[in-house]
């Protein structure tokens, strides 16, 4: 038995997921632009996908538009608004996903805008009245990017109350919603935002493909340039089976969410109680604990008496568990996560994993977890 | 039958690739940045994959980047080279792809650059006098952006010979090499310049996947921030099926290349004789019609008596005949080709429709459209 429990990097492509693109691979293989036939079928199953992913999330088919995935999302939203309105002040906070972080960073060091931090209370949650600051002070439009459901520490953001406090100051507001997209409902019509972002392969559709959701009250420059695609929002050629399974996904997401959201989170509480009984000093990172404030398909677990959390993790791939540090995006460097850094004070002797569920996760396999886990922690004592 | 002769615009994707893809799919679903064995799975695909592309193009693994297709790829090209060298000239011309030129267009917009163009001699080729006289006069380092085979036209660029030039004015040159990437071989350690790019669906690869080369010897910042994915080049979850697919049609296309390339050119070679015979003022755009400066995939013809083009392609879409009048890209908009308003003089009374070829078609079906074609020609006069 492999055990695996790092969702929140990626989920298995469902088979009805799959079974939804295939034709799309062997059967209409025309380029959706192409005006004949063979487009036109592609073309059909595209805007068909579009209308689908748009009515789930009470958006309007025009306001959708498919990208890579949601790092290309997040990217085109930060620059493009930016560049678009001509912004010079942006607030974000500092465990933001790299996609949004890195991003700001950078149009920030082109001498686009000045960035602001907010700051965050003592579980990792945006301090409401720091952001309220902050967009007095800045005085102007602001650009604002605070995500929904952080990857890391699974704290969730009330995005309705950002959203109303961006709208009282006329700041433009965009959300990394990538770990929340096909967990929760979203309704677009009663949140006031600019944009929002998915990723297929974060709700058990395909990699390489997402979403940008930009409401129809804002109109942004492209990213990438060279064709009229997505209404001109975006050059190239679609990644057609790629977007048939995204929308079929979330469609399947939306229809089951209640029953695996209950199994999920029943199955996260499991954890928690198992891990306290058997570790009692184990300690949980943000506020993963909390299941108002908390994704329940994340726990940041904070593990005693470890000195080199490499090396835990790579005892628990041994053991057949696969579970994360923090991002699999910033693991191809050698940077720790800046979201821990952030939120955690005393790391002395302490470890960090992320454990993050899936639908298909059973409680057997956490029995096993977490008596491998304290076996590990006795070891290493 | 319904025929399709827009292999310019897409491929089918093969079984082969498709079968390749599949475990990809439905059995390695790890994130490839993710440290365990269930990324480290797919890492090692992706990694296969990365060293076979190099081996074919002669070319180093650390050389070669995926993005999301050509247009991505194209656009990194341009914007981060211009960006990281701080380029204030750059060289195209006309006819180029959208994804080259609404680019550097755009960056001229955002006054990074100025802009100018190759003269084209009256068969659409690069005039390399022209070329010359512009890099003489910019008197510093320039861009040089010129594509290898021309989408609509199906003109030839000499491309060693241009990366020469651009040696000679140390100027950096970067090539859409989306025409001919998996239709000719390319060996990218004689050839002198800092980029070329691929897309996987044109060589019955997967849509929504492409690849950037940049030469070792240059090293240019990322389009897309926010992960250490791609060594630091590009953020973003890995299209891990849709690069294990680009691959295996890459590697297709290079085994069979002599036969397809023997075949398709025995297609194109036969169209023309039968053209001439059934339409006898028929005529070729650009130089379509000369088999050792235009891409055996290609042929754009002149059809005469055509007062309205839509028609006719609508007419030919009737008849079950999938063909194009210009590129893909574009069908979105409302604008004729860009490429035909530079390269054809005389369009009074005149159509222009593109064939392109693929290793799929037969002698059968040209027969049929050029039976169809020279009837609609016929009855429109």
């Amino acid at each position: 038995m492999r055990v695996y429990l790092d969702n929140a990097a990626t989920t298995p492509l469902d088979e009805e997921v799959f079974e939804a693109m295939k034709p799309y691979m062997l059967e209409y293989y025309g380029n959706p632009s192409s005006i004949h036939t063979h487009g036109n079928q592609v073309k059909s199953g595209l805007e068909k996908a579009r209308k689908k992913v748009a009515d789930l999330l009470n958006a309007a088919p025009a306001e959708i538009f498919f990208t890579s995935g949601g790092t290309e999302a997040d990217n085109t939203a930060i620059r493009c608004t930016i560049d678009t309105y001509g912004i010079k002040h942006a607030i974000t906070s500092r465990i933001e996903h790299h996609a949004v972080l890195h991003t700001l960073q950078a149009v920030e060091k082109e001498g686009k805008v000045k960035l602001h931090y907010v700051s965050l209370d003592e579980r990792g949650h945006i301090d409401m009245d720091s952001l309220r600051s902050l967009l007095e002070k800045a005085g102007e439009k602001c650009f604002v990017s605070l995500m929904h459901g952080n990857n890391e520490i699974g704290n969730l953001t009330d995005i309705a109350s950002v959203s109303g406090l961006c709208k009282e100051f006329g700041a433009v507001y965009h959300s990394d919603t990538v770990q929340t997209m096909g967990h929760y409902r979203h309704d677009l019509q009663a949140l006031d935002c600019c944009s929002i972002v998915g990723s297929a392969h974060k709700f058990h559709g395909p990699k390489g493909v997402g979403f940008l959701y930009v409401s129809a009250n804002h109109k942004i420059h492209p990213l990438i340039t060279g064709g009229a695609q997505e209404r001109n929002m975006r050059g190239g050629t679609e990644n057609v089976y790629g977007i048939i399974g995204l929308a079929k996904a979330l469609e399947i997401a939306y229809r089951d969410m209640d029953d695996h959201q209950a199994h999920i989170q029943g199955l996260k509480d499991y954890m928690i109680d198992r891990l306290k009984t058997e570790i009692p000093e184990v300690g949980f990172h943000g506020d993963s604990a909390n299941a108002s404030r908390s994704l329940y398909t994340v726990l940041n677990v904070s593990v005693p008496n470890v000195e080199d959390n490499a090396m835990l993790l790579f005892n628990l791939n041994i053991q057949q568990i696969s579970a994360s540090g923090g991002s699999a995006c910033s693991s191809g460097s050698s940077i720790g996560s800046h979201v821990l850094a952030e939120v955690v004070k005393n790391k002395e002797n302490r470890g960090a994993i992320r454990f993050s569920f899936s639908k298909r996760n059973t409680k057997e396999e956490l029995d096993y977890v977490v008596n491998k886990l304290s076996e590990t922690v006795k070891v290493s004592v």
